[in-house]
Formats: structure tokens, C-alpha cells, sequence
């Protein structure tokens, strides 16, 4: 039991050091002997836990889509369609700002240049998943009356999660872009298109779990 | 004469090959090698015209920096400044799809991993560049009287290039995200928000230089 105990966190230290090296080196330049290091495991306990670097990809894709699963399905009791997917955009936004392994796996298929397949075809899952759940909010707002009739959930759907790829790539390296007072704006900008008129109050750019003004200091 | 223009030529095919191998493999992983070889110029050439990696990455963005110029500056005389907006970002994702090295320029920046810090910087003035122009479009456009009055030229300017960035880093894997519809419905989206509403027929949103149904078809 402790055996196995020592072993996940010994799996989670190399995925987590993947996904740092990854990020500082790009996936193609970062050596196994380097995440070996980073995580203070040997190149022979890496080998035992992950067959390749490949595997290593696939573990960084695969935590990353857990941790997306859970923005997903953590939509507040009560909260509307829309406003789950500004609460959740915000909440993508913070997390990549803080979790490397999340962001590592979004870098994987941000940007052209070398990728293994794996690591590309993987990441494109996380991002068709996401994808996949912005258009399904579109879809429930249309059902319950909370999108603008002119609206179609398809193009909305595409126009938020393509203007959420920008923030994620121009934050990567200049924080405002990805700070909680730009993608507020964003929203203020985009909900009076989006939400029917005699809904556009139902909806908080800034979230539902507006932070205090303690915290949204410090965020953005 | 003779001799520099065949010093230019060859300038100009050790850019489009060093462009092309940092598009393939990765600025970081592109070797010297494998980017002479690939413009029929052997390593000494290349080292006579670039004294070395960072001098071709600086090259590569330079001429993509030319590029977005050339579409900035080329707009349709008569055409209102969100009209000339909506006609380059159509002009900029179709350069992108044939133009590898402004997609590689583009690509220097996209993404975390490493990346040299010069041609990072130097992709981010290209960017700069890019975004300086919308903003001063959407200025242009509020003092005409062509912007809805409820909007920011700042905030618009900020959803529209992160929407671009995007398109781009989702269309240089899945084409689709990067098609002349795709974009098209985008600005169906987004004008009846951005232009004061007795001037929206003014706008079209598949670009004034709308493609015939020939070309459209093969573009999309």
C-alpha cells in the first residue's frame, strides 16, 4: 500500500516535471535525462513508470483534460448556460496562469513547428473537448431562450473558443492578455450580441464568482 | 550587378527554407544543416549572407513584418476603415495558409516552448504591428461615426486580434478553423455589434474583394 502510495507520487512528479520542461524547452528539445532530474528520479525509475517520451506527452494531455473535465462539470448550482461559460472561461484562464501541466498541454498544439503526432493528436483532444462543451452551452442558452435569436450556437461557439486560443497564446508571454480584467472586457464586449435583450442582465461578465476587490487586484 | 543579384537570390532562398524547416521542426530542433541543404546553398553560403541562426529567425520575421505591411497599407482606395479591417484579417489568414514565412514569423511566437528570446521578441513586434493597425482602425472608425457607440475601440480591437491569433493557431493544424467561411461567419457575428446600426450595410463581412463563387469555393 505505501509501495503504491510512493509510486503515484513518483508518476505525478515526472508528469508534473514533463510538463515544466516541456513549457521552458518545447516538446521536442526536452530530454529524458532533464525531466528525470527536474522530478529527482532516476532515468530508470522514469523508464519503469513511462515507456517514452511519448507516454510522458500523453500523461501531461490526459491530467490536463481531467483538470478541464472538472471546470466543466463544477458549474455552479443554478447558474444559466451562459454564465457557466464565462464563469468557466475565467476559470481556464486562471489555470493556466497557475497549473503548468494544464498549460504545457495546451502549448502542445499552440503554434506550428515540431510535435510528435501523439502529443498534437492528444492535445487537439483536450481542445475539441472544451470545444464541444462551449458549443453545447451555446446550445442549451438557444433552448432556454438566453441567446440572441440571431445567434447561431455553432458561430458563437467558434468566435468564444478562437478568442480564448488568443488570450491563451498572447498571455503565454505578455500576463495582460490573460489577466481576469481583460476577458472581462472581452465579455462586456461580446454579451449584448450574444444574450436575448430582456436577459443581458442574467449574465456577469466578470463572472459569477466575482472575486473581491482584494483578489482582483492581485489576479489581474 | 550579375553578382548581387545572385547574392539577393540566394538571401531570398535561404529565407523560404529556413522559414519553411522552422515551420516543420521547430525554430529550437531547425539545424543549419538541414536549412542549406534545403536551399541548395551549402553551410559556408550560408554563413557568408547569416552569420547565424538567430540573424535567419531575425530575417524570417522581417519579411513577414514586409508582408503584413504590404496588407495594411493596400487598402481598397474608398474602403471605410472597418470595411479595410474585415478585407486584411481575410487577406492576412489566406497569406498564412500560402506564405510559410510569414506563417513561420506568426509561428515564432505562437505558443509556449522554447523559442530563441530575439525571435520571439521579434515575432512580437510583427504582432505589435498587426495590432497597433486594428486599434487605429477601430479608432479611425469611431471618429467617423462608423463604430457603435457603445463600444471600445480598445476592447474591440483586443477581441478581434485575440479572435485572429485563434483562428490562426487552430487553422494551421485544422484548415477549417482558417477558411474564408470560417472568417466570414465570424464578422456576421461580430459587426452588427461593432458597427453603428444605420451604417451595417456598409460592412461586409466576407471582405469587399468578395471572391467569385469559383474561388470562394476552392478557398473555403
Amino acid at each position: 500500500m505505501v509501495k503504491q502510495e510512493r509510486a503515484a507520487r513518483t508518476r505525478e512528479s515526472l508528469v508534473r516535471a514533463a510538463a515544466e520542461v516541456f513549457a521552458e524547452e518545447g516538446y521536442e528539445t526536452a530530454s529524458i535525462a532533464t525531466i528525470s532530474k527536474r522530478a529527482g528520479v532516476s532515468t530508470g525509475g522514469l523508464h519503469f513508470h513511462f515507456g517514452s517520451k511519448a507516454a510522458l506527452g500523453d500523461a501531461v494531455v490526459e491530467r490536463a483534460a481531467e483538470s478541464l473535465r472538472m471546470i466543466t462539470v463544477s458549474r455552479i448550482a443554478g447558474a444559466n448556460s451562459l454564465q457557466s461559460l464565462v464563469d468557466s472561461t475565467h476559470d481556464l484562464v486562471a489555470l493556466l496562469g497557475r497549473d503548468a501541466v494544464v498549460s504545457a498541454a495546451f502549448g502542445l498544439v499552440a503554434g506550428n513547428g515540431a510535435r510528435s503526432a501523439v502529443g498534437r493528436e492528444r492535445g487537439w483532444a483536450v481542445r475539441r473537448q472544451w470545444q464541444r462543451w462551449v458549443e453545447a452551452m451555446f446550445r442549451e442558452a438557444a433552448a432556454e431562450g438566453l441567446l440572441a435569436d440571431a445567434v447561431s450556437p455553432r458561430d458563437a461557439a467558434a468566435a468564444v473558443v478562437a478568442a480564448i486560443v488568443g488570450f491563451e497564446v498572447l498571455g503565454a508571454d505578455r500576463r495582460e492578455w490573460s489577466s481576469r480584467s481583460s476577458l472581462t472586457r472581452y465579455w462586456n464586449l461580446m454579451l449584448p450580441q450574444l444574450v436575448a435583450r430582456h436577459r443581458l442582465g442574467d449574465v456577469l461578465a466578470g463572472g459569477s464568482a466575482e472575486p473581491s476587490p482584494v483578489r482582483s487586484a492581485r489576479a489581474s
